[in-house]
């Protein structure tokens, strides 16, 4: 009860400061139709709840990652998937329709991603680092980079108006250490809508329940009811702070920092707008 | 006033006969912000009046042609120009972000072709015949063809649904005569609206008055006013039936058809649905 | 019993006349995994009874055409089918892994129709025309005529030994009347092998009772048992010649040509070796 | 002693008619270092000689035509032999470097060509047709068909001035006859150059006397002395004129056309500026 | 003859290890034809002498790196020096046929090492790190990257079943820096193995006798006799452990590891699977 | 006028050592008409003074980077401005003709960079680092590490003469962090020329005074007469040294390092030769 009228508030505060700033643009890119939401989907639910604007779009269709089915048949499954997920965030979900596993970070594709982060005159855009397991992660981060600053230039795609300013381009939390591990610059307390985030990402079903334990020999481990999946998601999937994020809450939240258990980590990319401590709080208005 | 009540007339007939069956959906495709316009502008307006639905893409962004400006300044001069001819035409008019003089038969630009031609739910696809004076048209007409069948098959750009039947795709007539001349399968009389053509043609300013009078050294003849303007373009664009097409205005009229003094036609491509005398007629009404 | 006797003979002749000067080499290049089938397929029968080696190649992998499935699930099946129906027709059936409906003309994929064609040995390479209603088969062509006098060059695709001679290029026969009709310059009575050419058609269950009658709105008509499924085939692909095949095959068979039921006629392409008639008839020896 | 007045009379007149009105600038293109020569290289020379300018370019390196040797070393004999049949029909030619067997039709290939035909000022443009037994000489023509008209707009390859006008665009002579066979519109006597022509075409010796001879099977009848590889290249290559050939020198030279023993025939590009028969004797005097 | 006894009965032991394991399938990727052996030759002979199987891949065909010779001629003698090198190794070696300098990170190139991968049914992949002087060495890395986990998923050319587990991809040994130098996990000592190894590498004579020392100015240099030349590859390139492998040999073979004279080392890539160290000495047996 | 004498004396000591040695061979690579000017024109001037030949590419003609004006229009004036910044610096400038705002590594490109850098028959070749916020900018430090090492080897690009030894390839400074930042190898103190530097830079007014301030919101404060301008320039680009230049500088020029207020630095590239110090001081004889 206590915790409902407490969301209450903090809604209408949100909204109350949306309306006097107007509200954050946010798009975050991912290679599949899932990427988005473990990278940021937590973060993109507190911003929805304060009123602000998130975008998820992935550069692909999802059509290859499937053991048993393929093609535009799986791709259609994956796009109403994203749908539902968008749904449940809360956000917008776009599929882009390349193929899954082919994303080439080509000039065409570059042009679609500038286009995307103008129209949703973003103020932030987040995706992966280009050092990542799978190509089409490194490819999306690729074009990720190469549409950074591209999007203020009138004379490229000129169809669609450029944005007055390069938005802030941050790089979403992997476990990779080479050339260099990940440096959290910000971190998200996601706690409060840690349920709400595995339930969001539960909707991509043929993802994490048909794809992903195949590929680690677990297809027979998976639960048929919808509580025990959840219950396998959330596990599996803990968004639990290492030493660096920790390090990292602690610099945004302050000595509570230490004990939260759900966290969002960026990386501020270096070829987009470099926001200091007040832009980044403006940004995320969770960490006022 | 005879002739405003006898439009009346025809409007109110047109939208009747269109409430029965559905509307005709028509799609033109040329290289630049100006092609579709004489390829079938006239057949356009008929059909719009009549309650139909005609669509315009221009597949470059025309940022090449002109003899003092370029990139995306005239990029978007074009777009302007469009929207308004669009507006005259009675048509929506849309324009792609391919550079002028520099469109390639990629699969990407097939892939954009089969999704317009798929959201505008065409039952006719009109473009160029792959051989003509400039690449971008050349290019043009093999998109175009590239799409055929394509436009059916549902894994293919699997995110937008499939046409249910090939459309009827047509060539629009040009004057090139190897490895064969035009065929004009199709011949609209477009006498009544030729005014309107020439009219909604002149909204592409910085083509018609800049660029295309200075390809033939005769720029400083352009006239300045808007009345003398629409005459030099009339006199220059008559779209006066030749010997064939002629000859198909009678198939298709009968006798008058000899009398026509504006026309507009159109060849069958192999590569659609073959449609016949029947089909024809409810594709193009003012043939009934 | 006559028959039998007959074949017997026929065989025993062919493989006389092979033995004394070699087989005579065919490949057979189609777009999708039943192209080649109603290319040439009763041709192949007649030639692998006569001892000679025919190969047909589907330069995709036909992941694309069915209503319901796609991707590798689907490529699954269609090289399965190739496989039983080159068994049915007694030829290999080889199944190159492009994406069905993106076949391009690219100079990787010319190289492996070079390859294939030279790994083959091949006298006779056929192929379709550049006019054809499908993407996949005109680049299909494309390819083919660009393998053309590449084969016998040394420095193209080093690692596999030129041809000593360019084969014969042969176009197959198709309905497409632009920028010229088919010309058949060769044409082969199947009468005798058309039942087995349906038969081992039909192996391409997923094509020609899923995918084609669904493009025509006719999936509801597609009967269950084999029988009537083969005697459906046979009806929709009587391989009846035309005017122009009819005059061919009197030219090849004399007066009994006029009666033939069942054919397959070929136009030699202008890229490749071009042979006289008694090459012609070295190289389809049921002409002799 | 007759013919050599003569020929310092027709110089002298030559240089004459030139200094009145500008020298005429040809630029042939070809697909390897030695087609232009069999295309052009009469004309050329008599162009030549009459003070106007004449180049030669070949599209691809040729580092691929020999049965022995490639690459490098093979492409910078070619091009030391392109010099020399350069020097020897009094034309500069220029080779550019792509690989032999691997031109492509792409945009940066189009942009060379058009810079190349800016930079020599060109008033004909000379290439293959786009129907010829080699990919490389196909897509000579497609590049050169790309580069008409494109050569005038002034935003494509901004760094070249444009030409005022668009040069006649000519295909010359082969003998293939699908979609329709050569149709020569211009014919030249190079009966008087015939034997320049042989000589300046041997310059070549790694195609006429190595690779052409092996892929013939007759590397083993190319005699050793020059004098004896003249006569066999000259009775190789008569450039005999066929009917169509003769039928149009008649037209142009009157009666004496019926027996000119050594012709070069162009046929007139529909995409390039279409000259009337005084344009043509003006951009070939030898005409007049 | 000590020896002899003590290979011998390795060599048993091996086999016994194999037959009860199956054999370890291990992958070298190199950009040239000689690549591989440098990298992993020495690993390779151990490996294949215990029964295990190793293959070479040069994804360039070596037509490019001679001062003299070029083109498919070069091709052809480094195939063969390839196969002969192989022979001497103990493993398979194949050349691709791309053009050497000229490797390109493409989806095609990528397709054929995902092939490559799972037909080998590999264990272990090894290539270059994508920071290297040449560029067919960092793209051959980058394809290698490109391919890893891709390989399991059996949408992505699905004409070669996928691999059931993503292998372990390994990291050759190079001298670079940045953006940081090679850091070991695995070092075997090869000092047993070397003068086999130096005795297979010269089978690339026109790499290591001819190419190599022309680009540093030795050509004079280089002796003529075998024996003479043996001494010589084994002068220039010791395979000498430097303070980091020598700290990894002690890792993995203890105090003696100290005392290695020469090694070959590898380091994990993030983007394969992780071994430990079990894991480590299944795969390479002589460590345990 | 001391200063004079001084410099009449430098240049003369100049002149007499490059007459001994020959002179200096200096490339740039920049990716826009402006970048090799900040990177390494201080030291361009320098050199030139010096006898020695430096030689500035953009390799886009910049037909992007402006706010109200583009393509053909913008290239042109870019590719005027660029020649005057030339003369003004003593080097020679080119421009290529790739759209700014879309190079991409090809391998067409790689070429062009090889054939530049041949021949200029460079001894040194700058750019920029393949981490920079323009891709342009990345994409021209990856062409121009594709070209090292290829530039000595005659097969690649046969038809320029290859280089005898790979030239030593420089980094330009950025301030870039990831994933290093830049290290600074080589540092030269162009106090001298500092003001010249500035001058020559403000050649390209429509960047420095047009796009770049519009960039920042600033247009309206750029100044009108040339001198403020200057100021304004030399204000915004001190070029003064960092910490680790600072540093790299009294390695050079020892005490008087540490006073340096203009400076230009340069991290040596692991792909091309690796300078001794003696070296680079004959490289850079500035440093003597």
């Amino acid at each position: 009860m206590k915790r409902t009228l407490f969301t209450l508030l903090f809604l209408l505060l949100g909204f109350m400061m949306v309306a006097q700033e107007g509200p954050v643009n946010v798009i975050v890119l991912g290679a599949h139709p899932d990427d988005c939401d473990g990278d940021a989907g937590g973060t993109a639910i507190l911003l929805a709840q304060m009123g602000h604007r998130v975008k998820f779009v992935s550069l692909t269709n999802g059509d290859a990652g499937h053991y048993a089915r393929g093609g535009g048949d799986l791709a259609r499954t994956r796009i109403a998937e994203a749908r539902e997920a968008g749904r449940r965030f809360g956000v917008e979900y776009e599929v882009l329709d390349n193929h899954d596993g082919e994303l080439m970070p080509t000039l065409e594709n570059r042009l679609k991603v500038i286009r995307l982060i103008r129209e949703w005159d973003a103020d932030v855009v987040i995706g992966p680092r280009p050092n990542d397991y799978h190509p089409d992660h490194r490819y999306t981060s690729i074009l990720m980079q190469d549409a950074a600053f591209m999007v203020i230039v009138p004379n490229v795609a000129p169809e669609v108006p450029p944005l007055e300013k390069n938005p802030v381009f941050l790089y979403a939390e992997d476990r990779f250490r080479k050339p260099y591990p990940f440096e959290p610059d910000i971190a998200i307390d996601i706690g409060e809508v840690f349920d709400q985030k595995i339930y969001a990402m539960a909707a991509h079903a043929s993802q994490y329940f048909d794809w992903l334990p195949w590929t680690r020999g677990q297809l027979q481990n998976v639960p048929e009811g919808e509580e025990a999946r959840l219950a396998m998601l959330a596990k599996q999937r803990p968004f639990a702070p290492g030493p660096e994020v920790k390090e990292c809450l602690i610099r945004w939240y302050g000595e509570r920092g230490a004990s939260v258990e759900h966290a969002e980590a960026f990386e501020i990319c270096e070829y987009g707008k470099q926001p200091d401590e007040k832009e980044i709080r403006r940004l995320f208005p969770m960490l006022k």
